[in-house]
């Protein structure tokens, strides 16, 4: 790994550890700007109760919170999963620069995998991708499912 | 139209009218349950700085909050626009039953256009759809472009 992603790598393993502990699927992000975290984010869709509370969808908001902006330009988005369709292009509509995935998500994926929607030229904008394999990240989302269906919820 | 969508569609293009009124894109959208109307949202990307508050996202999330539910199982969702590929998936991961919509996005749309997602074999959940063409929804969006290219905004 380039040591330049280390600590955003870091950061987003540990949202998905937060969301691992509260039972939800392991899945964290976080939103990059000039060298700083501006937003960090967890999967919540059981503790909101709503499906779309995906990571992404959260920190996005969380970022343009923060910043006051209507807009994520300039910003690199870092994800512990393969966005989702909903996910891949609400990142089209926030005008995130760069997302940066460690997971392939095989069967759901909307990047590399079932989609490749951020390589669709139809769009207003174009979000480069990166997919920077980090095992710890698939580990998690394995274990979390096996502990699942053995009745087990949340690390240790 | 058949009499049965008459209320909602009504009541989906009050929603869009509400938005082009602010200067916001104008789609609107409703939730239907058992012939009730549950939910009402339009488009508050500018209001809210918030890229992803499409009409759809707000009304499942308003949806979900008013039946204390985690999924919108055997509701309808009607909306001016054919959903993006953002709003298309939140449907599934919402499981909607049923999405109606009265105009089409040719460059966008992510149900009968620019994708048909809906119709995706993969997902773990089939959404509905229905194209019910409804003048007023398309000519509301032409007017609100046409307003904003030469300066004016809202209605009339």
């Amino acid at each position: 790994m380039k040591d330049s992603h280390e600590p955003f790598v870091k950061a987003c393993l540990l949202e998905a550890h937060r969301a691992f502990r509260k039972g939800e699927i392991p899945v964290g992000c976080v939103v990059v700007k000039e060298g700083r975290i501006i937003a960090r984010a967890h999967n919540r869709t059981i503790a909101l109760k709503d499906p779309t509370a995906h990571a992404e969808i959260l920190a996005i908001r969380k970022a343009l919170k923060k910043l006051g902006e209507s807009f994520l330009y300039g910003c690199t988005l870092y994800v512990t999963l393969e966005p989702c369709a909903m996910c891949a292009y609400a990142l089209v509509l926030a005008r995130v620069d760069k997302v940066i995935f460690l997971a392939q998500d095989e069967k759901l994926g909307a990047v590399m995998s079932l989609y490749n929607l951020l390589d669709e030229t139809a769009f207003n904008h174009r979000v480069r991708w990166e997919f920077l394999p980090v095992e710890e990240a698939g580990r998690l989302l394995r274990d979390f499912f096996k502990n699942l269906r053995h009745g087990k919820a949340g690390e240790g």
